[in-house]
């Protein structure tokens, strides 16, 4: 079948069979199809849906289009965590050294941030030294004898999925279910791993931002990683604001060290151990929900999630000194006190604003290509639910570029909604779709 | 707004303003937008629609990308007949003298055929010598002398419809009303002229399949051709099976010169009559339907409109002498009689099957940049509703290529539906829209 054939296939709504999505994209990762025919196809996709069994082909042509990491000699259950990506989410720092201080082995790759978002790669790199870019060998040897290692994707995983991802970012074809999940789990699949929690972000700082989305995005999502024989399970979990009072890269990293020492904000602890208690569930080390969270949190008072993170730090290049003393991560110049206008109780603080407000301040990419300022970000002194005095202190902008400070201030405030009454508040873990 | 956020909002199924469609899609024409940007949004365009407001903006900014050709220095109505494409449309060719031998100006500017259908273009570049490049001073100097001209579209007219068409050519884009409209209807308000009558064709062979679809696409086309001062009206005529006899450029010349020799098929007159009639009307000389048509059959008997036919075939370069020798137009080599398998009445006649045996047989372009052979194309014997005796022939086709003979046969047979009883026969003339 031709090309345009394929395209007017899926436009008119049609089911395409495995074979030709393969020597489609298998056509367009050779260079034999013009970018211009795979866009006109990613919108069509976009706008007419693929079912569960073409969403699992696209994966599967993904996941071959590239390497596999082999963990088989690596003993023990390999569970991985993936969050669809939020404002503020440092989950995945806390939480790949709490887990393998369980005996989970957590061998985690990740992406950069892009827009409001921020990216776990941004935040491990504002450590000084740390290397994400391990060869394969490098990473394996950390995993095993840590327990965990980070780092991103390398440029033999899912080839195909990083060049449909590029046009899909310059064709508003991003927010589609199938494309998500495929480009998601075709690089998760790849991992090595036997288990996987997926944490699906639901609200103003999420992909995601009605319920019947995020369940539909999760059950395709735990749907693919069974039928590849990964044990999946997914949390939707709230975004409506950021998680914890720390964004920005550096900031984010005191925040989890802060976590890992026992002092971590409500919110941002109610989701790592809930996550948490769902690896060591899918590890098959503790079945219970309650009793795993019981587990994680002695693993964090006994100093143990602490102990691992530094032992990885190190391994990986990093500087473990950071621990003590958090001036040692990039600090910057200006740092600006953001004043309430006005007095009332916090009723909505839009977490999609709130990252773009930090991504002007430079602690987020605006362009894949844009280079961002680690010691850049906003540290939160009020959630929702809180009440704001008039001209209370409300965050704290953290900046290089004293230019930014006014247009983020003007989107900051844009932000928050107040009222003469506290809201109702927002359950942290939504649902559980397994 | 970025194209990015052109695109999104089109894919939302937005209305998109003046002004955001105008720096899109100029961005595009000056090569500032990529390719990759703009066939996503076609392919929004395509699944979302446009209203007309939309559909207008769209076609002003297409007809001010170019030139337009200024003939208010040549007296008298001009008027131009268009027709969406069909199997074996030579209407044009017939019409064209036919009209200005009853006194309206017809400055025609066509196209080349793709895929299943013919190009008015091509038809005429079988006649030998005969000029299709004209300039315009020259175009006017043969529409002011013989009183109409038929030439290809400029480079200079509507450029920007030029890169849109090719573009939504590779990426399934093209059958989309709104993207229809606008690329039509640019060119024809680029021509200068005070009227248009459309011939939207409806049937197996048309892009229209349905009535609903035609009549959209009509009703949008008169409305844009008369919102910017054109009058304009459209007849929806049938083709569900080729009309006339003839299919293949130079076989469609010497039915044409039958035609207007007073014995061309019966279906090709009664269309070719009828919207002879609406041009008649379009340009104030004939307010009767029926009047029109008598007038037109007396300029057929008397000999009129085969004389323009020759002025004009002369005035651009052609032979005059192919009227009376159609020898001197390219023939073929190969004639191959195909018989029936079977005997009973032909219930359908599938047009676009059997103009895509004739595009096998070399008469048409399978890609913009194929070679076709004037001389190929296919001489049917039946119609619809005929009757065939088991082993009588059906039609001849003529090629230069034995090897396409089976496979055009194949084709061929495939097009053709017999049964005990004759159908209803269809009507030529199904609607009008004013």
């Amino acid at each position: 079948m031709r090309a345009y054939d394929i395209i007017k296939k899926k436009r008119n709504g049609h089911v395409l069979a495995r074979g030709e999505l393969a020597s489609f994209l298998n056509g367009y990762l050779k260079g034999e199809i013009p970018d211009y025919q795979v866009s006109a196809f990613l919108m069509a996709v976009f706008l007419k849906g693929m079912t569960a069994e073409e969403t699992m082909a696209l994966t599967g042509i993904m996941l071959s289009s590239g390497a596999a990491v082999d963990l088989s000699d690596i003993p023990g259950p390999k569970v991985d965590k993936h969050s669809t990506g939020g404002i503020g989410d440092k989950v995945s720092l806390i939480l790949a050294p709490l887990a393998a201080s369980a005996g989970v082995k957590v061998p985690m790759m990740s992406g950069r941030g892009l827009g409001h978002t921020g990216g776990t790669l941004d935040k491990l790199e504002s450590i000084p030294g740390f290397k994400t870019g391990l060869s394969i060998k490098e990473f394996k040897k950390v995993l095993s004898e840590v327990g965990c290692a980070m780092i991103g994707a390398s440029e033999e995983i899912a080839p195909l999925d990083r060049k449909l991802y590029a046009l899909r970012d310059a064709t508003a074809t991003v927010e589609s279910i199938p494309l998500i999940t495929s480009s998601i789990m075709s690089k998760k699949l790849s991992e090595g791993i036997n288990g996987l929690v997926l944490d699906v972000k639901l609200g103003s700082g999420a992909f995601m931002k009605d319920l019947d989305s995020a369940r539909e995005l999760a059950t395709s999502m735990v749907q693919m990683g069974n039928s590849f024989g990964v044990k999946t399970i997914a949390a939707i979990t709230d975004m409506d604001q950021p998680l914890g009072m720390a964004i920005g890269n550096s900031l984010e990293v005191i925040e989890s060290i802060d976590a890992m020492e026992g002092k971590g904000p409500e919110d941002l602890m109610e989701v790592t151990f809930y996550l948490g208690a769902l690896m060591l569930k899918v590890a098959n080390i503790e079945a219970d929900i309650k009793a795993g969270k019981k587990r994680l949190k002695q693993l964090i008072d006994n100093g143990s999630a602490l102990r691992k993170f530094k032992e990885m730090v190190e391994m990986q290049g990093g500087n473990p000194e950071i621990i003590k003393r958090s001036t040692l991560l990039p600090h910057s110049c200006l740092s600006v006190d953001i004043f309430s206008k006005k007095s009332g109780y916090i009723r909505a603080m839009n977490a999609e604003a709130i990252g773009t407000a930090s991504m002007i301040l430079g602690a987020g990419r605006e362009r894949m290509d844009s280079i961002i300022d680690h010691s850049a970000g906003i540290l939160l002194k009020k959630k929702t639910g809180d009440f704001m005095g008039k001209n209370e202190i409300i965050c704290t902008f953290f900046t290089n570029d004293e230019e930014a400070v006014d247009k983020a201030r003007e989107v900051f405030h844009g932000a928050i909604t107040l009222g003469e009454n506290p809201p109702e508040k927002n359950k942290m873990i939504i649902e559980v779709i397994e």
